[in-house]
């Protein structure tokens, strides 16, 4: 089997403070794509709500003081300059950010091309956490409040350099995310996410937060013979301590390279994705074993019930 | 939370020759089912096609000659004594074994209960090789050649132990199999299998075998918040290596056991149940955060096609 080449780069990031202003957060991401354009580099992925820091830990009630966490428009004068390099380096981007369109608020993503223009767009479809202040907790986690259920499904797009697709963050943990992508051939999948490390809103051991974000990577670029390349923005915010571990995954399920530090850091590989080609034409191949006749469930049930077999 | 336990064993079994006896053959089984019950195992899981050698490695033509390898009643006079050791001992069993039921062969699986009676049966859903020869291949996967897919769906049953459901073998590699059980509140998956270390019928490195084993069942048991319990048939059985890797995986995704040989082996561990109600209230409330309006395309596609958003 021939190779064919795809040099990808995962930008994580260090926190990002409240006070911290869009020109300084838009700096950071626009050394880390220099840098990754100087190892040579074709397309990277920056972490969820990348622009701003972590709002949904905060209750917050003034719909200004929530706005100011949100872009109205993708590119605006602040993030134009990603797009411009973009252009002039020939690197295409992933960015995850609040998007408020039309009055209707979004965890989104963008896809950006070599050529600095929009491929597509995704809004975040697994919304995790409350949609109600948690009385007497000091960190609330309200991305149900704060977040509409994306609209615009699981698309995968066909670059010139490979079919791309997007999630964001909790969207990584559902197989239904990259099993949907799978079946449009995804070679791709670029997600950012938010995790936080420190602390806990229900009873399980932190040790295991780092092992689930990888497990569920893993499971995902292996069950449909994809490279996932995820970037997270880390370290402590506001107070709030968040995993790193970004990382970029082959569809062997082997992460082939992984972020060092909680901080700002860039990662690159030069992923062979002939690999997808391997999976799907044997073990995966979808058309030859997939049962969907045995599946309905999946989409005709949305909460878990009572053991059929039972009955 | 309170926990409510429930003590699982796994017997792998080493490999079986073409010419080991049933009666051999059920005189181990015996033996690791007794050894589990004086553990204080209470449910023992056994490997896929247990009863004979993986026989779909050969060409067969003569019905006669492949009818060989099936059981056309269960219990049948051989496979009786392990019906009356569960009941004696009160100890549940998964078995699994090739069935010809009306003149259709199916790859199956029964779940007994611990007085001895029959829970549930399985029939294997994701066949995987080929339906025919290929030539010049000193080693065949005929399992679509001998076994009709299974028409059993993906039960689950509700036991006054636990939930349990089945699956066998290349049913684990797929996220669907346990997403299907999850809907169910399945609270154990148990799966047999049968996978080859030394040989490939496509490109792949032979040291993904066990990565790919274990990361299907930590991310289907993850996933779906269930304990996994997996035993293979392992060793050199007729010239073929198989792997080991029998384990016993929990709600966190964790190997909480696994076995060291390649042969006749006894494992256990006592679970805890409330493990999977913890993560069902939590990050996998499925009613809260499922999305089965997007999923659809996991249905009414089989096979993969294009990329939809480059349309």
């Amino acid at each position: 089997m021939s190779a064919r080449k795809l040099h990808l780069a995962v930008a994580q990031m260090g926190p990002v403070q409240r006070s911290d202003s869009r020109q300084r957060v838009v700096a950071r991401l626009l050394e880390m794509l220099r840098e990754a354009h100087s190892r040579g580099a074709t397309w990277v992925t920056f972490p969820e709500l990348a622009l701003t820091t972590f709002f949904p830990r905060w209750s917050m009630e003034d719909p200004a003081e929530v706005h100011a966490f949100f872009e109205t428009e993708m590119p605006g004068p602040l993030t134009q300059p990603l797009f411009d390099a973009a252009r002039a380096l020939g690197v295409g981007f992933y960015l995850g950010y609040a998007e408020l369109a039309g009055g209707v608020q979004y965890n989104t993503s963008i896809l950006v091309g070599r050529d600095g223009g929009i491929v597509g767009k995704y809004r975040k479809i697994h919304i995790p956490g409350e949609a109600a202040t948690r009385e007497g907790q000091a960190v609330q986690h309200l991305e149900k409040k704060y977040f509409e259920v994306g609209d615009l499904g699981f698309p995968v797009w066909q670059t010139p350099d490979a079919a791309i697709g997007m999630c964001i963050c909790n969207d990584r943990r559902w197989p239904e995310t990259y099993r949907v992508m799978g079946l449009q051939r995804v070679e791709v999948v670029m997600v950012g996410y938010n995790t936080p490390s420190g602390y806990t809103q229900w009873d399980e051991p932190l040790h295991l937060r780092m092992h689930h974000h990888l497990l569920s990577l893993q499971a995902g670029a292996y069950q449909n013979a994809c490279w996932v390349a995820a970037a997270g923005k880390a370290g402590v915010e506001e107070g709030n301590p968040m995993i790193g571990g970004s990382c970029i995954v082959a569809p062997t399920g082997e992460v082939m390279v992984r972020t060092f530090s909680e901080d700002d850091e860039v990662i690159n590989f030069v992923c062979d994705l002939s690999a997808s080609e391997n999976y799907r034409a044997n073990i995966f191949n979808f058309a030859a074993h997939r049962r969907p006749e045995h599946y309905g469930m999946i989409v005709s049930r949305k909460g878990a019930q009572a053991p059929d077999g039972g009955a």
